[in-house]
């Protein structure tokens, strides 16, 4: 099982870590790369061209501003790709979130929330899991934890309340 | 394969026969529900827990406003759920696609664009063709179909262009 | 007189100890708990379908981003639910404040202002205080006191304006 | 057990005759009033002054554009406002919803949907609930009701959709 | 020619000392004060109806969030009522703004750009200056230096630019 | 007394002609033009720079989409300029009130709702009114009616909420 | 002198047949093309990247939605794309807007207003007047008609405001 | 070739030191001018309606706020003239985006992104390409950069990515 992190500049690799990482945690194979749907259109197309049968099963878009990156390889590729609107400098990442979401008929990018690193590569592990049966299992364990780890700061509120 | 398509109030249906329809079209199974999450609230976590072993491999889930159905139902479940924002009377649509993608960390949900009903489909599509081939060859050429469509409208063009 | 004061994530707590202190100064018993919409669905349910037979007479609920969790209680009890829409790192609380305040037919969630923590409580109290007199007499006395510090804010600013 | 529902305009009484339809189902009773916050203040400040000598326990101020009467109204008075926002011919609402939500530390305004006229009305039941039990099994019965209605829906969806 | 400032809290005052400044530069007599439309109402109810009567000839009121403020004191007084809307820490000035400006039909706000202080005050000028020679002469004096500073500025670019 | 009515486009005279009829009911002399910022760049420079010198008191600018008329205006004279956004077939007037109201430091336009065609004349009234008694006492009577029509209207609703 | 005019979808025809019919009255050869970023992705490059060689001097790309045409085409040709953003059916053109205008360094889109036809074209005569000095002429005459019509407007608007 | 960059307040020049730069980097003659559309509109309006015979072929405007200084500008020359609009202290930059872009009929301002210093360059740049062959050849070489900076970019990722 194997998934593609695609960020259209470097400089989002900061958000895009955690992505990376929690991939690796649920033992997908992960290949990341920087190409700009803008800089290096021809890499964009070859990409998702080539992605099915270099092995992806699912793809990971990063953008910021007008961010076309998700919606571009959806349209070269008939792989799932996962958007994952990034926040910039102005606009508070509404202009990343229509970019990637309000796509036309056709052509579908699962989009998640703005500078959503871990939720982009959950989504991805949910999709895979259809597939996958380990992956299922391994994500039901990773919601237990999510789950317990709610409980435990329920527990520990209760002395910092009395405390107030 | 198959797919569930739960809409949060009956008055979705108009803009969700697209979505059924297209499923069918590609040979999903798909069962269509009207669930609310406020006011059936434990038909919508016992749908969500059963949907696995009910069969369900992806979840579509449509409502508008407030949009917490799609959230919902993917905390009580490990399936992927497609999100599909309904624009309601007021609002343009934003309310439904911020309650529906801003999904905080742990719980994604795949937020197609508001009113996407195709396009929700084909997400889901996407998804279950990870799993199945048969769904990749029919997606691809879907996809070529739509292509030709655009092909064929930019034929057509050039006559009313000149007839100017 | 007995409130609860539910919070989606434990860092929501720096802005409800308002919440929580407001409270308690006008002698309303507080629970405190935090419970996830999304990654403890049952808790949320459960509590929620208890809330009343508990003892409790209204509950806030505070959250950010896609903020289902005003609702989702809501949607599981006869009690006064009062959303507090959290604002968090994107979209300025506008995600939080729309998926708190737009509620569908049926089921109204009391919103109050983003990060509005001791209007929060200072709603429960006037909601408490349509039973409890005690309650609508303290209520007046805070407001007076409020009113106070306006008047002497005004006296200070006499002086201050002189000195400009 | 008695409310007050109060309106910026006339014109808003199309919107608010859900409201005090669904507020005299429950046997709330009802006192319908044109209040301008800006055209007639005195009467709003008196009103709001002597709601509680009057035996009113809840007020429901309904206005558009720079929604000022629930604000006002909460401001002269220790009982529970619910504001109503009210859609007007420009920015969809979003006016109306910002000033009747976003209320000063102090003085809170619970806020429902945007022409979100029965939960208003619920939301007046659910406050006078705390006190009255009588209304506590209405408002369970009308709840159960609404999931009925949903559980109905969802029957005829099947063969609607078979339909296809 | 005389001039009332009135803020909704005294934090305001930091962005209003340059209103005030502003009056005072051009000779206009100033009183300053923190009056709460919703926590001191009937001192702004007060002060508005007896504004004309105490000697004011136009008012500018400046609040943050839902800025109730200038339109309250619009309604209780037949005064030009100047709004400045004061950006606070949510919405980036939008609540202020839109519950400044989008004032009903029959009083209407002269509203100004959020926390616009120096523009209050020259508008004020402006207004009077309608009433008062003296005002005029001042105020395209001002403006005369205005330009000059842009002009001075322009003069100053020259030569940076071509050190870059 | 007298004021100029300014449009940027002869669609606009629709919505301005309740202005129109406002400040003649006044008695106020209107001259109303169609001037525009883009198109007709020297009649607007022309007609602000000699405003005054005609005799104009005050001037209402009204305009859509980027509305600079005002702002154009308010640059070229040192006369109060009211600015009326008038919302156009997009963005629902925001576009415009942004527009008209963020003006920069130096040169305010004194801003009203947007398609706030009668309070553009109130406001114009009201400027005209610190130094014309007579429109003090015209523009009271004119609120006073208003308050009656508020109170009429409130009498009426008594008999329909009866026949609910 | 030679410009294409592309469009994302056939629907958008209606919109355009401004934009071509103004490019015809001054004389541009014009292409009108229906290409989609998304459906037809290899002649959208294919386009782009033949447009300098083909003749073209200025490209017009219309779209809404998730509006990437003409960012697509920038990214992969180096004459100047003009972005005309086209209002759908949600969000009122303003995905379309921030999709088209918020386009990261190094490849702009010279984006006009949503829906402006005719400034899309008059804007690619401006850039063809760079070059071509006839162009430059008819378009100072076109200018010259436009303030022609706004003065005839004025005019008229004279006798109209008589009779009211 | 030759173009002229207008900022409405000297505090822009920190943007636009880039768009200067890049400018000169490209060999073209770089006028830079403080002018503002509101304090000095004279110099506005002259400086517009002799920016071709000065030798000007093309004008980069910069603005925030109410940013009317490119349509000003272009109301008064038939250059083509790029907006760049500038965040400020409140609403992100949405205000000046809005004001820049939404030109009505017949005056288009050719809009680049929020703070897009480099890109108003580059579309400079690609205008007047148009005409002159040696810009053309060099902005192909620029793009190539930003492209082999993005292929750089990608492989370090590689080894960061491995270090994760």
């Amino acid at each position: 099982m194997k998934a593609a992190v695609i960020m259209g500049s470097k400089s989002d690799f900061e958000v895009l870590k955690k992505t990376i990482n929690t991939l690796k945690y649920f033992g997908v194979d992960v290949t990341a790369r920087v190409i700009s749907a803008h800089r290096t259109p021809d890499e964009a197309h070859e990409f998702a061209k080539d992605a099915e049968s270099s092995g992806y099963e699912v793809i990971i878009a990063a953008a910021g501003k007008a961010a076309h990156l998700a919606g571009v390889l959806a349209g070269n590729t008939a792989l799932p790709v996962i958007g994952l609107p990034i926040k910039s400098s102005t606009m508070d990442g509404l202009d990343s979130l229509l970019s990637t979401v309000q796509m036309p008929e056709g052509i579908p990018v699962a989009t998640v929330a703005i500078n959503g690193a871990e939720n982009a590569a959950l989504l991805a592990v949910q999709i895979l899991a259809v597939k996958y049966d380990v992956l299922k299992l391994k994500f039901k364990e990773y919601k237990a934890g999510l789950a317990d780890k709610v409980r435990k700061a329920d527990a520990e509120l209760k002395a910092e309340v009395e405390g107030l």
